[in-house]
């Protein structure tokens, strides 16, 4: 069975046309599971098809995520030169979210593998399928249909960036084939359990004080509709956290019985930003996130606003209640 | 592709012999989703078949597992005569596993459906594999290979019992079975979205508020090896919390990088309540529990202690000291 047919016939002049290139699989800012995930295991495919490919990323890859990477290499943004080498773009909804430097860079990729709904398309090749869960996923069924070798660091690799990707296997992006795929992943190798004590069972105690702050600061808005909840300034330093530890906090906002809507603000020097969690996509967090200059998926999305705190709460308020009275309308 | 190839053939000779019987699918005390989902499904599938079956548990549907019942026939321990009815265990390790009243009542089980390691067989027909997960996913792979039909509810009991026993794909038992399971069940119907907003997104804040003040509880000892958080009196009522809503704290405490014990100690008049968590089975904490009036299994234990919380707190912290350098030094 075909796991992604319309994508077949491309992706084999694709990795046709890779033959004898230097590729660089690029990867966006603050990389997630399924951005290293989707970058190791695309480069780790392709070398083992006789494709020179390295990874590259912009930020590091965070400490939770690096037992993903094994002996890929991986190279920072300044560490690789562009100099001959062809760019493919991984889980990034457009040509700029490995920031500014790096596409110019690579100004013209050969190709991208992408979920993101708000992905038009900026590569020769583009596999962007806005059904699938996660960029691990796409991979995971061009691999498979092109009958191509997966070893076990790439089975887990991918795995675990549907992993992520899914919350654990419970957003609605949770399909059958996500399921098909995993089991395929698991039969190469994929070990699930791993996944789940790396990511989950190797907290810091700052992440853990991070929730607590972030816990007491939850408001319900909207008549119970609404949660929010703010980190402020310092909160990184007092607790002993790091940035990557905000990861996940924005689910409990939403988890709250009633809530259809969960948003995490971080107050920073000059600007703003935040997730917006939805539990049901009609509310489209994409559409809210852009009025804020963001972007990401109809039940996930984030944004980053030059602005302060008080003139952004109401703002973002504001908006988030123009919508649920958009869909109230609609659906009455 | 047979999932228990083992169990097929008498799998066919029970369901056979069920036809003109009237059979009580029974399941254990305090259920789950597993022991619950196994019971509906198996209801279904057998009253699908044309066998007059519903279902019995000694202790209420919990109110995050209602959603699993559906139009199922669903009866408490007192409200069905065990006249000329007989009986299929789903999910208990032991004939007694609903208690002794129902144990006497149905003293002759025609069959039993279970993953349990202690399980040795106590019914007539018994359908024990202690590899799988879930008395949903061995439920699952009979119905599968049986070619029976597995309706919509009937699949979002078997998915929901085979997500929560395997902790949302990430316990060790969460083979490539289970994700290949998994995927029919959403074939037929199971929305897995449905199953993970009923059960994680539907949370009181009192529950958060439970939450954050056990973090901010947590104090390390043993050099980080250990982790003990405690609720002390009274904290149900100023959270809004209930005792229910202490279920899955202690994981935060045993969720920590180097932290190889968790611990939750609730303060109550005149006793302590504790769980105990490990991320290794080596730890047994059905021992360490055991010096303290309590038991349970390796990875996971309680006990109920009469004394006060500065009498038990350093009491325990000794026990389980000694327990690690007794693991330490048979390590060495």
């Amino acid at each position: 069975m075909m796991h992604y047919p319309r994508f077949a016939a491309r992706f084999a002049v694709l990795v046709s046309e890779l033959r004898g290139k230097q590729v660089t699989v690029i990867g966006h800012q603050r990389p997630d599971a399924d951005c290293i995930g989707s970058q190791v295991a695309l480069c780790r495919v392709l070398r083992a098809h006789g494709v020179e490919a390295v990874c590259m990323n912009p930020d590091k890859v965070p400490r939770r995520i690096k037992f993903l990477v094994g002996d890929t290499p991986f190279y920072g943004r300044d560490e690789l030169s562009p100099e001959g080498r062809v760019a493919i773009f991984t889980d990034c909804a457009d040509h700029g979210r490995a920031g500014e430097k790096v596409r110019t860079m690579y100004s013209a990729p050969i190709a991208c593998v992408d979920h993101h709904i708000s992905n038009q398309g900026f590569a020769r090749f583009d596999f962007v399928d806005t059904a699938s869960a996660a960029a691990a996923e796409v991979l995971t069924g061009l691999f498979l249909d092109a009958d191509l070798p997966i070893d076990r660091v790439t089975a887990q690799a991918l795995y675990t960036g549907m992993m992520t990707d899914t919350g654990q296997f419970r957003f609605p992006s949770t399909s059958e084939r996500v399921f098909r795929l995993s089991a395929e992943l698991v039969a190469r190798g994929a070990d699930p359990a791993l996944a789940g004590a790396e990511l989950y069972e190797r907290e810091s105690l700052g992440k853990l004080k991070l929730l607590q702050h972030f816990i007491g600061s939850l408001r319900l808005e909207c008549g119970g509709r609404v949660c929010l909840g703010v980190l402020p300034q310092g909160i990184f330093a007092s607790s002993g956290a790091t940035e990557e530890d905000t990861e996940g906090l924005v689910d409990y906002a939403r988890s709250i019985d009633g809530v259809e809507i969960g948003v995490l603000i971080e107050e920073r020097p000059g600007t703003v930003k935040a997730s917006l969690r939805g539990k049901l996509s009609v509310y489209r967090m994409d559409t809210i996130a852009a009025q804020f200059n963001g972007g990401g998926h109809a039940n996930a999305a984030g944004l980053n606003w030059p602005g302060t705190l008080p003139d952004f709460y109401p703002a973002l308020l504001a908006a988030i209640t123009q919508r649920l009275n958009e869909v109230d309308a609609a659906l009455a």
